[in-house]
């Protein structure tokens, strides 16, 4: 187990889905940060369950309580404890799979790992340690904002059903109206319809999430192994159920001709130097140049479908198991905010660390 | 600069291009380890430029030499330090663009982050560092060879020509006799002319390498936030001109239905746990399950075009350009031993990682 | 702030001594072991301030509250996330001193290196923030038993009060029977005599704690810079007040000759290597070898004398002080636990790091 | 095997006393310090071994080759590798010992851990491995220099013969004149008068190496688990042969009384807040407090003494040993500079560390 992430700016979290708490540590935080502890908990409800009919029924109130390292609004170098009670846990629902691998779930490895079988609902492998992702992330985008730094994302798609039009072209702030977190009025009704339908069935979607990080100076990133893309695809391969990740024009870079996507040097009427076009998504070498951070994740349909299935139970008799619980049919909605946390901290993290090398 | 990689298995490497040699100390080798030294040659002959028409013409013999840690060729548990001689470097080639930002390179950013201008070619951000790496995933390969684990990478795709059969179908020991890469001789062919057809145009091309792990134990990769696609993937988005990563179905879950792609679990006839189908690539809650590991790494063309270009220069004036150098016109057929190695490298890691949490 | 100790076995903590609530997260715990959860309050209630005529009479019930990682009395693999309750805070008590620097204190360094003056006692600078130590230590020394390693320590010297007796010759379980920590009982009323006349004339006293890791297997620490000595002392010198550690003879070494403390290899009855002396205190070359491993951690006295003196404050004004507050008048019969605790999350760290060397 | 040091300014270290090279890596450099390689190598010269009749007569010309990471004179923020070829290895002189543990040697030790006698003379364990050491802290003493940084240490003690006048009574920089490292010349003498005496009984002797770090600003450490003692403890306690470490009165605080040893705070004349005394040898709460830091490090009398003495052998037979080799009979005159190049190793990262909390 490795329950922290990065290297200056570091949170360690802990707790399981069905336990009585979950929450974590955060590190690293500079002394002297102004921090709206109620825009904190803004942040938190946007990843909330229960909130619309496209999510887990499960009703967490997700209350954070801040524990240390904030006082009187401002942070004192000290690590930000905090916790968040769990209340509507319900082991009980998980009772008729007891011994059995749900597919595609973290059951059987981490059965193959520490030897046990988790009783209560996917404990640590539930993706309500994505919490406390939240908590840290809402502190890191208050830290970036306070240098110009805004981080975005929203749904770019769900299913079949694609948002691709310039990311300029919305206001990104809106993308908290939406319940499945897309920019575009149109788009987003899709894309609810195309998981109101798939759950209908009992199935389930996957889906991208585009995130975009504004402001950033030019040389965020540590070559060669901490390469901003590398710190940026280690944040967001650690979601649950994400699969892939690239940078800029990504995997689309391998039928590109290399004279097709030159971002061409050029001097900004404010006398900075830019480019004027942005296909490697604001990253050259492994350092940010000043441009916008454009990376994408992708997300694998929730595990569980509302379809019977056989599998196998610990004791390796095959069974066969007729599915319940309370789950997402679509992570993506709330995979957004995770997502944009998960690039806050990195963010955040990278700047620290770039402080580090000037004397 | 962050120029470690690994928690227990940990490579740390120096060197630049158009320097007097570049080279790495592993630490976290196992003692004990037999280590056939002139197989680590081998892999490292592989990775070498100026082998085909495809490649570089900068010729470098790369002997690697072994400056401790391994002992009448078994490891001794220490630090196995090795340099590489740079034997054909030559910084004249440069001359021209000493102070120009050269388009996609990180000519600009290590600017920006360092405050100077590498003259000689790309210094540390050039792929020339990847050799260090070559070595290290050697030294991996042949400790996970002596537990059953095998590693192997193939150009999947070079352009719009893509290796798109079941990997099972080929015999990927044979990859070594393509120039580039590929095990199926045909597409092999296609992907060389497609190659040649861009350089004589004076352009580059990306592609994809695909990597796939054999014989790993249930139980490897440390959630939450060092699952094993989190450490792989910073793995490989640490290679130069890497922009993207994905494991098993991978970007294209984005678009399945959770019905479709669910990995049912059955008995194997010699009686071990395991799943009838892969999408998941051998990996569920960010944990191997003894399936094959089945990633892919999208490369972007590569940055030098041979055609002429204006750009800004640290003066900020604007200056036209003539490329030069000696480029690959596609990355693709020498990143596949990198990728293979940054492979070797995480799964030994992951393996080692794994042990410690064992009373 | 660096709120993290250990490799493997891994502690964050958190919280300020008159905050809301102090808690770390206990990270790398293997699957599988059985925890007494009362044994850890009983190791807790071992370091409570408040027990005795000579410490401090903050009356505090550190009730630790368990919140993951341990189910049904086994540990799950995951991390351990805990809180204790501050109930006895009183920041009224620090009003006098807001500004002004406090001699031997944090208060100016944090100051200088913050940028703000903790108002409320001493904040994270508080030896308050070794309770959670204390957790981290109670888990670590339960599975260290299950192998058969027992950590103990004990008050070996307050002010010129000396227990230099043969450590084998105590019964160190007795050592929680003494007020202050020193299993010989004689010398136990002498210590806590020389507290009460100090404390008398508001003044205080340092010492020495002694402490023994039996059962420690030949091979753990890793050279060249983790040798067990180097992690057993950085573990060590990061408690409050501790200004000193030696290992063996320690700094007695300076003036021994080598002839005269020669460990000298025998095999014992039961054909094992050992060693017919331990001059070297259980480690060799940074290894431990099988012997009791045996240090010493050296405390200053108790900064808070209660005497008036003058000071500066944070305008640079000279300013007197009649101080105030509830402060134990020597630290070492509180950190004795703390030492011992300290000895076990290292320990079991080394204990886990060398698991992963082997294959 | 943990071969690296450091947080940002980082050695990674590698190679053993008789195999072909030594050398390392050292990461985190910040960019466009301006390094003079030939101090380099004279810094270097002043741990060599063969120069002064108390010394080992192993003649080796150490000299350092840098291979990356400085770039006519200035560092580009690279890393730098470095290695020193072994000239005079004489295998040969171990010939007899091959299976004998030597006591006090890390002979055993190694074996237990790695589970191999490495044959060669110590191999890793050998205080060989510091010449890497001093090539790091020389960077690094350049680079704290270049801040008004500076880092001196001296033998303050060789067996009874202890040099106690307060080092500002002292021109430290004639510590280099003294084949013993002691800037008092009759003080000198005498130590090297000890070291000869006991060499020529075939006997050898232990001390104490004091270091200073002067002008390093208030603010540098990072609690609670990374306080400055806890990091320059570590740091020395790593050094072969070290037994004891202390900062400030140190072990001497143990009989101190409160009253006695407060530093009380004034205001300087140039206006900075500062301490009348420094009985807290320059760190309080962990935190640098702008005072001299003033640290001991206590080191064990070398192992290898030139009397007879028997032992056992890897396959568990008694046997008996007439020592050989060339072994300085006083490690202290050499250690030296080890222990200032560990200092100004760890300074130099403390003080990056603490660039990385300003926004």
């Amino acid at each position: 187990m490795i329950n922290s992430i990065g290297n200056i700016y570091r949170l360690t979290s802990f707790g399981e889905s069905h336990g009585p708490a979950i929450g974590g540590v955060i590190d690293g935080v500079p002394s002297g940060l102004v921090i709206d502890t109620e825009a904190l908990q803004t942040e938190l409800d946007r990843r909330r369950p229960g909130t619309s009919d496209v999510s887990s029924r499960r009703s967490e109130p997700d209350k954070v309580r801040l524990l240390s390292g904030i006082y009187k609004g401002v942070t004192t170098g000290s690590p930000i404890g905090f916790i968040i009670e769990n209340t509507d846990a319900r082991p009980s629902d998980y009772a008729d799979i007891r011994d059995a691998f749900r597919p595609n779930h973290a059951d059987y490895t981490y059965y193959a790992k520490f030897g046990h079988r988790d009783p209560n609902g996917g404990g640590r492998a539930s993706a309500r340690e994505t919490a406390a992702r939240v908590v840290a992330g809402a502190v890191a985008l208050q830290a970036l904002a306070a240098v110009g730094i805004r981080v975005d994302a929203y749904a770019s798609a769900i299913g079949y059903v694609g948002c691709n039009a310039d990311y300029n072209s919305f206001d990104l702030a809106k993308v908290w109206d939406s319940p499945v977190r897309c920019p575009d009025e149109d788009i987003s009704a899709a894309m609810r319809q195309a998981i109101i339908d798939a759950a209908s069935e009992g199935d389930s979607l996957g889906g991208i999430v585009t995130c975009i990080v504004r402001g950033a100076p030019a040389g965020l990133g540590e070559p060669v192994f901490s390469r901003l893309e590398s710190m940026l695809g280690a944040a967001m391969l650690s979601i649950p159920a994400a699969k892939g990740f690239d940078v800029g024009l990504g995997v689309d870079s391998a039928t590109a001709r290399g004279s097709q996507v030159r971002d061409i040097f050029c001097v900004t009427e404010d006398s900075r130097i830019s480019t004027d076009s942005n296909w490697s998504g604001g990253i050259q070498g492994g350092i940010s140049n000043g441009n916008d951070i454009v990376m994408r994740v992708f997300f694998k349909p929730t595990p569980t479908v509302m379809q019977p299935y056989t599998t196998v139970d610990s004791s390796m008799r095959t069974v066969s198991v007729r599915p319940k619980g309370r789950h997402d049919p679509c992570v993506v909605p709330r995979a957004v905010q995770v997502v944009r946390s998960m690039a806050a901290i990195t963010m955040f993290d990278a700047l620290l660390l770039d402080r580090c090398r000037r004397m």
